[in-house]
């Protein structure tokens, strides 16, 4: 096992790469008998790293996470957890990324474990088809069994609060509401408020194949 | 008209959003005549930041772009070109995003004007589908057409480049090699290698519906 992890909270930092910034990468010594290092780039760049530097090999299977904070429905394309997934599957490699529905620093996890071994269980007795990867989201308390969804269709209702610094000068924090639009019951959503974990098939194909034909007939 | 754009280079920032810091909005008089801010965030945050803080309300159209550089295939993913433009759709806003693929500096955009044109009145005449945006690209030089595409499969085979600080300390610069692996004459990538600017239509549901049937079978 080997473990390539970002050396600070990377929330919010979907699949972003370090393009016009250096990286550092040191050995971490956290996790006794682990080889973990630490890296100061996004998840993305940790994977990147892993597989083309440090493991200098594709993994059997790569594991993202846990998160700290609900990934499911659109949450998927702000995830650096989920993007650090979908980094490995454009790489080839089975990839699963793992999100607790609990943003507290001191969340429990041991609830999880079983579910997430059979999960693990599960991809690499079955494979995980290419070019996709598993969006994986636990209930925060007792799980009741695991659903495969689709991806829910939901938003971010954005507001800004707005602060003065010390010297007069506005800034903003983001603090958005989310707004769930899909009454599906085959969502990663509606699976979670049952309390079941989701497991979700992600793909990078972002291509939307059902406006092809109509933009066909556009004329230019 | 209104403009809403990064303070600084945005280069490889997804869809990542500004959760663990504070932002700043400056009225910019770059251009005359064009009300325009500038932020401190990332292409998305410049998003909810026009829709909910500055424009307070969703524009009839919104362009992202051009970027320098192309924002082909795999590519989708990595931009923050792109991905304010997803972020319109997802906001319900009808988006398009735009790239060239030069990255020069003083990149010559004048043979890009007739297209951009043409796919801007595409989309005002024709709508865009609900819940997708257009990822157009705008070859260097001589533009034959336009053709509708769907997005190329390929992948950056990484390699990071060591150098030494002055204290001797070792750090990376991330250099990749695009790879190619999708030789369909239907992709973005074929039809700007033929000259041609390719527009893909682009959706967020990143769900492998095809995927499903198969984790149904699995054994939990």
């Amino acid at each position: 096992m080997l473990v390539v992890a970002p050396d600070q909270p990377q929330s919010g930092m979907s699949h972003a790469v370090t393009i016009n910034d250096i990286l550092r990468v040191k050995k971490s010594t956290l996790h006794e008998g682990i080889e973990a290092y630490s890296c100061t780039g996004t998840p993305v760049d940790c994977v990147k790293l892993a597989i083309y530097k440090v493991f200098k090999k594709k993994p059997d299977l790569l594991l993202s996470g846990i998160n700290h904070g609900a990934n499911h429905s659109i949450n998927v394309i702000y995830s650096g957890t989920m993007s650090a997934a979908v980094e490995g599957a454009v790489e080839g490699v089975p990839s699963i990324g793992f999100s607790l529905l609990n943003h507290d620093e001191d969340a429990d996890f041991s609830h999880c474990h079983a579910t997430i071994e059979k999960v693990i269980e599960g991809a690499l007795k079955n494979g995980i088809d290419k070019n996709t990867c598993l969006n994986v989201n636990l209930p925060d308390k007792e799980i009741k069994g695991i659903k495969i969804c689709r991806q829910g269709n939901a938003f971010w209702k954005d507001n800004f609060e707005v602060r003065q610094d010390p010297m007069k000068g506005e800034y903003y924090w983001l603090k958005g509401v989310f707004t769930h639009l899909d009454k599906g019951e085959d969502t990663d959503i509606a699976a979670l408020e049952k309390g079941y974990a989701s497991v979700v098939p992600v793909q990078f194909d972002m291509t939307a194949h059902h406006s092809i034909a109509s933009l066909n007939n556009w004329e230019f």
